[in-house]
């Protein structure tokens, strides 16, 4: 097993960010300055073609910190951020980027779909490494609660099946704007935890329909849908339940 | 014109409760003891076979004085609580009762579109005429700012068509969970003001699609749809945003 390395190390606003390594995967660590002994540890994963340290994710991450105190880790996806990028990695980014120029949203579909299960499929045992390894660190330890926290589109294509997998994550925010598949209701309908699922209400490649059944297939006794106009990029959320991870995360509450 | 006579008042836990008549229309104001002089004012609409001070509806209506000095008012629905049950409101509830208990749920439709067209098309002209009349009470006024506060089933059927008709009303929750008509669509197309939309997931009756129907119809710039599992009778809902009413109603800032 691999443990965390730490690469580097800022500050600034309370916050302290530091980047790792485990094993090849790389990463960052928000954390309170002010200390975060046994904090709940929130992760977040980023959108297709973005990376770890996007400056939403960011900005959302050190709200958390500075917010609630927690801890948020990032890690990029696979042929994201600082990894390399395959041969395949380019030839699914160049088919995607061509069936959208050329107005065929069927190819659309059917690459974005195997692209995104294949990275998927890579980034489920690399959170688990990454999981094992940041429960080694003091500040953190076994018993942090922890919470998955979020992203639409690739985030959520991976954070799905990672919580279906993983028992020591108690709460999920998902977000639907990208192609529904099976793989992925199959792993959703295997969550019981907490959810709250964001939903673009209109986008332009997806049919609303299949993120409604998504949604569906959670098996969370506690799941919440949350929709508002706009697709993926451009939507602006209003009225979002911000008590979410706070309730679920929290140590003298029993999960729900 | 008629004006609000009041006929009762009773007091507690800081909450002045009210009843009042305006002509021949029941209804009931709570507001803060310590005063409320121009405090927003939210109009709550209670659901088919209840009344304005059903438990649940005179709870959240406390709540809304006791946290935010807001004024609440309700009046009960044609037939309904305090006013009199004409023939034909006693034929199409023992109409909509027999088509449940024979599991006809298309007669129970019609039966149920039917009845609830007629009384929210008496409700719209009476909830302006206590409008007129609250405003003008002095501790109201006509620059306190109006919210539509809700009420799922024959609360939003009635509340669509008044925030259609009357711009005085500036935000409004509306619930779905039941039966959509073509006249409800065409009174939500209308509404341009903020709009919380909560969405029981599961009914036993109503179609899905046919309430995120009534979504897409609101002409809102800012809408969302809220949905929990559950029908619109055993729902529990979570994670509401209940930042909606104060960030639509305050007098600083102005409305979005």
């Amino acid at each position: 097993m691999h443990s965390v390395r730490f690469t580097a190390e800022t500050s600034s606003d309370g916050v302290v960010e530091r980047d790792f390594l485990v094993g090849e995967i790389p990463g960052v660590l928000w954390s309170p300055a002010a200390g975060s002994a046994h904090a709940p540890l929130v992760l977040m994963g980023h959108g297709g073609g973005l990376h770890k340290k996007t400056p939403a994710q960011a900005a959302r991450a050190r709200d958390l910190v500075t917010s609630h105190g927690y801890t948020v880790a990032a890690i990029d996806a696979p042929g994201h951020g600082e990894r390399p990028c395959s041969a395949d990695d380019e030839r699914a980014r160049t088919e995607m980027r061509e069936a959208v120029t050329g107005g065929d949203a069927d190819r659309f579909e059917s690459v974005s779909v195997r692209y995104t299960l294949d990275l998927a499929q890579r980034a489920v045992p690399e959170w688990q490494a990454t999981l094992d390894a940041l429960q080694e660190l003091p500040e953190i330890g076994a018993d942090a609660p922890i919470g998955y926290g979020g992203g639409i589109s690739l985030g959520t294509a991976i954070g799905i099946p990672l919580t279906a997998a993983d028992p020591r994550i108690r709460a999920a925010i998902f977000g639907g704007g990208f192609f529904v598949y099976e793989q992925l209701l199959a792993a959703a309908r295997q969550i019981t935890v907490p959810v709250q699922y964001l939903l673009p209400w209109d986008d332009q490649y997806v049919d609303r329909q299949s993120c409604i059944e998504l949604f569906d297939a959670f098996a969370s006794e506690e799941k919440t849908l949350h929709a508002n106009p706009g697709d993926h990029r451009r939507i602006r959320w209003v009225g979002l339940d911000e008590g979410f991870l706070p309730r679920h995360l929290s140590r003298v509450n029993t999960p729900a």
